[in-house]
């Protein structure tokens, strides 16, 4: 099985409609629109190995845990993430599978539940940021970290939320058998919301209370399988400088050296960019070709070049 | 990779024990004892294939969700299935890459979600018969049987209880790539909970509210994959004739002929030992040499002829 490989890793809004009440069928109908294109993508000859996040999804499912914790005990965060992977992986690869038949491609579309290697030792683990799960009154937050060590925040006057390490992906524990099944032709979705963060203890993986940023985890398995491309879709359809100002103003094509002196002048938030754009400097540093940021709905256009940032390494090394 | 194919088919209570709070830790604990023994299967020189139910784990994701109902959007049937399918998965591959680390053995282990296709014509739509979720009062299922189209019956005075459509298994919509991967050496985890439920339609796969039984799953996943081998592993040691009468009397070796004549007297009941009689009697038509019945804790016993109900052909074609 020959051709170029793209990583694309979908937003939550590839999978969840930001307007709607978050039913599955709206799930289902906007997956299956995201599938579309990247069906079409695979028609035009490209290979193509998906990741996604697993947003507002693990978000409810450790909302309804917390619902009964008193009857039924609550999932750790490790297994919440394994869950969402299966939801999720099932709707896409289902919806990916139906858009090829369609097409009269019969390529398989497999679902594996994924678990990526953190080192204990991240700086993360001292300072946990990543808020997730439903929030709290205060003085049930005061509880929670007594009673179970939880980290609370004050999150935007919205309640108390938990926040857990967000530490760095080092290894794709299943990456082996996603080279083997990728060289078969079959399109893998792996990695799911970042994948299911364990660290390396006796011997062997536990899991982790933690979530991995599901960008990094993106450029990691796109180094892994020698991807060409790094496609990560969004909320927008470039990334702007200056941003959100006055002389906003979309970035098209730039050099990894531009780009790294953006971000280092602090450009690109944290919370929000900042982590994309780490991931596409760690890629293309690492011999990828071409990173691409662009808002889910942009796929085509962005891949043809018509829309979307396009990172570029120095010297360009493209035949 | 040579080497003769085991199907295992993990009951609930090789997962969680049966007398704990359900916490995970527990299902951690039974899940790494049930793997010791798998992995000295596999370090055997036997290659395997896990399947396993998702008993009260799915029973757990359906009743979270019906608690927050009225907040978030219930998830319907196959997408709890295939959220479990995430999580089992994930418990199950962790502990027996673990074990088999332990052991200096560095076979791949990874679970795919899943797709089970049956039949829209199958008679089970037209008497649900196998009840799942939570109970309800008299009042409340009347309402849902009024807003959903559910059907609901009293269950044993403890409630009233949805039942779901129990169809037959037809094919199993990943099986090229569960094939594939076994031929490369990999340790599969497939078809957990019997499979997601899909329908042919449109030219494609649709999820339907329906649970598929999972040692009839398993026979046709060990049928697809050429196994010599269906073990399915539940919680008595043997099955018995006379089972709970003073002249009760475990099988240890019984032929197709035989078992089928039992099984035409009605010698094993259909909502427990019957769907597994059936399962193994159709292996064995089907060209498969040997299907064992036994406790979770008995697997290797088992495997040695020394404990467990052995169902074979009529004429032993073993060599």
């Amino acid at each position: 099985m020959k051709g170029i490989i793209d990583v694309v890793a979908l937003g939550g809004n590839a999978i969840i409609p930001a307007g709607g009440k978050g039913t599955i069928n709206e799930q289902r109908k906007l997956t299956t629109t995201s599938m579309r294109q990247v069906a079409d993508l695979i028609a035009s000859g490209r290979r193509v190995i998906l990741t996604h996040g697993n947003g507002p999804i693990v978000g409810n499912i450790m909302e309804r845990n917390e619902a009964v914790k008193d009857r039924i005990p609550p999932m750790p965060l490790d297994v919440c993430g394994a869950d969402s992977q299966g939801g999720i992986g099932y709707m896409i690869q289902q919806a990916l599978r139906n858009e090829l038949l369609a097409r009269g491609i019969k390529s398989d579309v497999t679902t594996l539940v994924s678990q990526v290697v953190v080192s204990e030792d991240d700086d993360a683990f001292d300072s946990p940021t990543k808020p997730i799960g439903p929030f709290y009154s205060e003085s049930e937050a005061k509880k929670l970290e007594a009673a179970k060590g939880w980290y609370m925040v004050n999150d935007a006057d919205r309640g108390f939320r938990r926040v857990v390490p967000s530490p760095k992906p080092v290894e794709i524990v299943e990456s082996d058998v996603i080279l083997s099944l990728l060289e078969m032709g079959v399109i893998v979705v792996a990695v799911g919301g970042g994948g299911i963060p364990v660290v390396r203890r006796d011997g062997g993986f536990t899991g982790i209370e933690a979530v991995i940023d599901k960008d990094r985890a993106a450029a990691v398995l796109a180094g892994k399988v020698g991807a060409e491309r790094l496609i990560i879709l969004t909320n927008v359809t470039e990334v702007c400088v200056n941003f959100g100002r006055r002389d906003e103003e979309p970035l098209r094509n730039i050099s990894l050296s531009d780009i790294r002196k953006l971000h280092g002048s602090g450009e690109f938030p944290a919370g929000s960019m900042g982590p994309k754009i780490e991931s596409a400097i760690d890629f293309i540093s690492n011999g990828g070709k071409e990173v691409i940021i662009s808002h889910a709905s942009m796929l085509l256009e962005a891949c043809m070049g018509k829309a979307g940032t396009h990172i570029l390494p120095d010297t360009d090394s493209r035949a």
